[in-house]
């Protein structure tokens, strides 16, 4: 199956690029970008120099020929490409925000109009597995709402206070320079950001209400001198008290034959450079403490999207996500 | 005034040191280590090199011939000091945790009996000045609670839940290696721990319900990639919401004429190698989120501990205390 | 195929099962571990987890039962394993440092007399392919040596001076704690060791004296704040100045055809997780600056050694070192 | 004595503020910024906040108000200050490298025309303490040349090749974000850049003549994930062998009685945020590793500058200075 990365200079365009190699059906056959066009693909990726002979290529919409389209450029663009991707009849995983809230709500959490609205299976396969089978496409979460989400999903009836406090890696922000990322700025620190007002919120809300939960929910991201990798701890106040062992086997059953969620003591290095999630809780009665930890390149990004195209298009969900995790 | 440190070789030790080098008044004459007696301070202390002459003594409880004493040793350890150098007319704070708490308290988060126990000022200045102020021995914080409540007071009676998430440099697991502190087990990660356990969660406790807080109180720690400081998140669950300018000016009023609280956005380096606690507010309404930065080895126990040796001693209270923090 | 791996608790006993697990031939069916022994795998290397179902053993070294062996293990206990492994037809790959050197040699820079001494090609593939080739035992080269003389070889007959100047990570001190490894010792920091003395210079001066090299030969290592890698930088004091061009023409021919060697800028991330060598010159006429990148644990210890077992046995010479590396 | 920071923004101006802030005679009593006029300094710098109400001030040359100013501007800059400062009678010390070398070899290597040159006195105290002495305007010496200089300088006359490989923190590349500094490709790696052209090779070149050298001498410098500090190895061939003992005397002798260079085992932690430069040497005979460190902002710019500062005016050469280092 030929396939498209639209925006492949970025991390997340990279990591697709390097994931798909283990891939039993997926071949890369275009990568785009606007800025490097006609430069080797390994020119800005040089782990991946002898891996691949692309070069990128800045084609029009409607001009990308490939059976699957990965679109992993910044909200607000890849509403430009979906629509005419679709009617080319490829299939497409959007990795932007573009399509992962409804309408109203994109509009007034992004502050942009939606210039191309249609509702898309919001892909998050260990809890929507059967919304995104099949389909032509699919809308890939954000980095925060699937650790975050997946480490709540269980509790998320029982929940009366969901508190997210995510510690992320540095590249979450993308390879373009910034203050943010200014090395003696993020080394031997830790930021909080956004406090109150990531935009990643909106869709943390609404999966857990997607999950019929009532629970009021709060998130304050941190930035952590990481490269990869976000590690989310979430506090959830109950509205009855449960023990260790009740809570153990709530997440036991729930994830049970999952083969991306292992539920084990998170740590980062753990799951560095795979699709993992791994969970582990701990409950003091009124309060359980629940953590996991993603890449937040992989499972935060390129590796769920591959994720979603193994179900879409029938594929081991597995194929190409299999390359174990690297650590230290 | 002459100054011994028992227990110079760990950070905090030499942290005393280092910051009573610009005391106008106090001079350190013994530092004590029963593993390196007799070897010079400097050949532990390198960056100290040509401040200090001194070498490592061990002499027995009695045998301490200072007017101040600071207790740099771990728990249980200080209360075989405590006793002999009061009798002995010493002046003393005490680093360790050994009269933090009440004698039963203490017992049973420690797991061990209290062998000589007494009251003691809990020395955390900007709210307890005048419980320090002359007496002969005070019980220096432990460094989550000093950042900890710090954040959290002024909302003490405000607040519903107090959920404590603090990410911590790995100075604060002292200078001896181990599995925890192995380099490649830190890098480039984050880890909680003691998810619901840490013994400071009794002192966060004990200073909320000495504000008159009903809070439900709660507290998970995590280790990052920094070398030093400890930026704690309280997240603060209200009974009754409250805007951003009154969250703000209560914090203003509360803290007013404080030197060493300083209101905005805190950062670890802003703070590192001072006494200072860098604190900032943002209110959702429901919700505030409060977040202060320390320097774990200063605010959070060379510092505060010099800071509350001031006061008993009637000196300016920043006396040794002025140097300005290092960033980047 | 059936491998055992003799240390596999250690950081390169990890890297061999991560590696193995794309290996289209061999699988590995022992894992062995004195302190360990009945532990899952997983439970060491939690990244593992859902990959391995082994447990740690504790065989003699007569009862190990594999096609193929890896001694993972510290120098002076392999040549415990060897000469049993070997006479019961197994074909091993040694890792440790016990037959790199002639006996004379390694008895005099290890400081310990060698029990069970044999020759065996010192396994640097991309020099000694021929040597290595359908052998029942070969000797693994050491982490720096490896880096370092591929970074030098093209020019060992033109070379004067060779001062390698290399920068490690810390994942080449091994998983065991230390003061060496104490994350304030490391983080923030750069730290010279074995100035003039580090036993890795033996096999250097091995390697260069084998190329028919006349070079005086100096080696300095420094520990850098980083998991992986290590970068040499090779500071060549040519007999004859020779021009950028010569340079990397030379370079080019010497490593036309090997895959695991790359001719870009070498930086330590873009070869982390694989078995490539990346490799940069630049001339200034009299002296030529050739600064290498491998991953410490890959194409320093456990990709190189597959990269041996493939020629060995052979299968294809990348079969189990195709995956990608891992950027950033 | 009033002083003006010119280009008060940056690192180097921070640490300016920071260090006077001891200093027992002089007083900031101007701090310029261009871009940032009108704030106060502490939004710029937090970690001063409640040391310093200045705000940034942009005047014309002519009417900076100062006894004494330090030109923190980048290189081609000073000139544009340089004569009208001193024709106003002020005294100056210039950071930038405008006056470090002969004109022509100063536009040779910068590339640029000199458009106001005049001869000033090379500003690194322990070796031209006396060209400083009384004048009116000093230039401050590079940062790596300062480390390599005095690493180098007692073996100046007995060496045949000096090679000096340097390790730097990011800060050396100021508070301007760029894909160099960018966090994700320095973190966990280490990068060699400009392998045989940085420019303050020139420096070093003429200190070691200066010093009656006939050595051919070569720099590498290499940016590793540390804030603060270089670490500068020099790998020194002499013409004669020498022994450790009487490489040890040579270093005592030479810098008996210098309060900034200590001799013992460099590591950063042991100078951050100070102006020492620690020194140890290893011989092994034909070659001596020379090992210096030094925080780059103080001993590197700031605290040299003040270093000069003193001694023109005839201050305590270390008045301003005396604040220990932050280890860990």
């Amino acid at each position: 199956m030929d396939v498209a990365i639209v925006g492949a200079s970025g991390y997340a365009g990279g990591e697709l690029i390097r994931l798909l190699q283990t891939h039993s059906e997926a071949e890369v056959v275009t990568a785009t970008s606007r800025a490097l066009e006609g430069r080797p693909v390994s020119s800005q990726h040089p782990h991946l120099r002898g891996y691949t002979d692309l070069a990128f290529s800045n084609p029009a919409p409607g001009d990308i020929d490939a059976d699957f389209v990965f679109l992993a450029v910044p909200h607000t663009a890849a509403m430009n490409y979906a629509g005419a991707l679709l009617e080319g009849g490829a299939r497409v995983v959007d990795l932007s925000a573009d399509y992962r809230l409804p309408k109203a709500v994109f509009e007034a959490v992004y502050g942009v109009p939606h210039t191309d609205y249609f509702e898309a299976p919001y892909g998050i396969p260990e809890l929507r597995r059967d919304e995104v089978r099949g389909k032509q496409f699919v809308s890939n979460p954000g980095c925060f709402p699937t650790g975050a989400t997946l480490a709540a999903a269980p509790l998320a009836r029982q929940a009366a206070y969901v508190i997210y406090d995510s510690k992320t890696g540095v590249s979450g922000a993308g390879d373009n320079p910034s203050a943010t990322t200014h090395y003696p700025n993020v080394a031997d620190g830790v930021n909080a950001y956004k406090w109150t007002s990531h935009r990643h919120l909106a869709e943390m809300k609404q999966e857990l209400a997607a999950l019929g939960s009532s629970a009021h929910c709060f998130f304050t991201p941190h930035l952590v001198p990481v490269n990869r990798g976000i590690l989310t701890t979430a506090h959830i106040i109950l509205k009855e008290p449960m023990g260790q062992e009740e809570v153990e086997a709530l997440y036991r059953h729930f994830y049970q034959g999952e083969y991306f969620v292992r539920l084990q003591k998170p740590t980062l290095s753990a799951v560095r450079g795979s699709n993992f999630c791994d969970i582990g809780v701990e409950s003091e009665g009124e309060r359980v403490v629940v953590v996991s930890a993603i890449d937040n390149l992989v499972k935060g990004a390129a590796g769920q999207a591959i994720q979603n195209m193994n179900i879409m298009c029938g594929y081991a969900e597995n194929d190409g996500l299999k390359v174990p995790p690297c650590l230290p």
